[in-house]
């Protein structure tokens, strides 16, 4: 638990799924933090102070230091506070949960997101195809509850953007991404996910979300008219 | 030190850096390894069932648990074989690390491969400047005479491809991508490192490499005029 000595900060969109990682791993915690709401088309110096390299969210302060990359920040979180481990101590879970986890980064995570805000049709089409070639690979991985097992754990926290931002740009794009028919253990994995009592406080609101993407996509495909 | 009853297998072709990178490790750490050469044309049914996912290389698999993504198998050897540590046990120092591992395949690998072998003169153009954006971060980052400090340490491994497969690229090209005037600091860690007797055998030998990149090079642009 975070004593009166520490100052834990933690930089980013409330939208973003990277930073949705950082929250659900210091709530499961029980590790409480300053957050800074950053506008991403105006960047506050805090910032650029503390990640001038990327300039990018979300940022991990803790005592003054920062961190970047929420994958990078998870690991810290789990090593500095040992109450409720999100990685297993065995050194071939971390490793298959660590590959896991970047699995989602570079396979599906850009790919959706692609699926629905492309304007070149084969382009689009490419990231649709990529997108459930990935989602099929984490489909037959899924053994447990959860990729973690009874408990959230590292996996489940970085595949947060499946559970709560893919099903989003579906609606936004009504394109047919994730669904039950298509994706069964992991669409049920990701009901229950987002309904495990962190998560669901970790998660930002949806509605605003959801008017912003929506106008983003809309803006899109207008603008291309 | 590895035992009679462990089985440590290393598949992958002799000239990739990110196998380079786990034989260092292993070298460092005084593993014995079996060496299982991997011709990326024509995949062994070994690889392909180790890692059905990717079927990238390297794999290492230790008592038929298997491990890809060269990053995630460093973590995984250096939790396994505690004694010539290359992460530090400081939560912070081992966040830095990995960010900065991360930030070199992210930034610098792929754009400086593509500098040379790339038909485009503006997609050429791009990914050199890229790479010397990359390597100018580095190049402020360096204090000491290594990453790690005063010993190599997961930084330095993860920068092998800067030290050894960067100038290659840059003879086989002709471009002047990383030369002692641009990065005075990082070409000097790059001279110490791969002198570095654990590094210096675990590098592929030079000149068969040479030869496949020239022969790949001249192809590329004999094919396309």
């Amino acid at each position: 638990m975070a004593t009166n000595q520490e100052d834990v900060k933690l930089l980013g969109p409330l939208g973003s799924p990277f930073v949705c990682r950082v929250n659900i791993a210091l709530k499961l915690k029980g590790i409480e933090c300053e957050f800074v709401e950053e506008d991403l088309r105006n960047k506050s110096e805090l910032l650029l102070k503390y990640n001038p390299v990327y300039k990018k969210v979300p940022v991990f302060v803790h005592n003054e230091n920062p961190i970047s990359e929420s994958l990078v920040i998870l690991e810290y979180i789990d090593q500095t506070w040992k109450q409720n481990p999100i990685l297993s101590s065995d050194p071939y879970q971390r490793s298959l949960a660590r590959f896991w986890s970047k699995f989602i980064d570079d396979k599906i995570v850009a790919a959706s997101f692609k699926s629905a805000f492309t304007i070149d049709e084969k382009e689009r089409e490419k990231n649709i195809e990529e997108s459930s070639e990935g989602l099929q690979v984490l489909e037959n991985e899924l053994r447990d509850k959860f990729f973690g097992g009874e408990e959230i754990g590292f996996v489940d926290i970085a595949a947060v953007f499946i559970a709560f931002w893919i099903p989003l740009v579906q609606d936004v794009s009504g394109l047919q991404l994730f669904t039950a028919e298509k994706f069964p253990k992991l669409y049920k994995w990701s009901k229950e996910f987002v309904d495990h009592p962190v998560v669901k406080k970790s998660l930002p609101p949806r509605e605003p979300l959801f008017a912003l993407y929506k106008g983003r996509y809309q803006s899109l495909f207008n603008a291309s008219k």
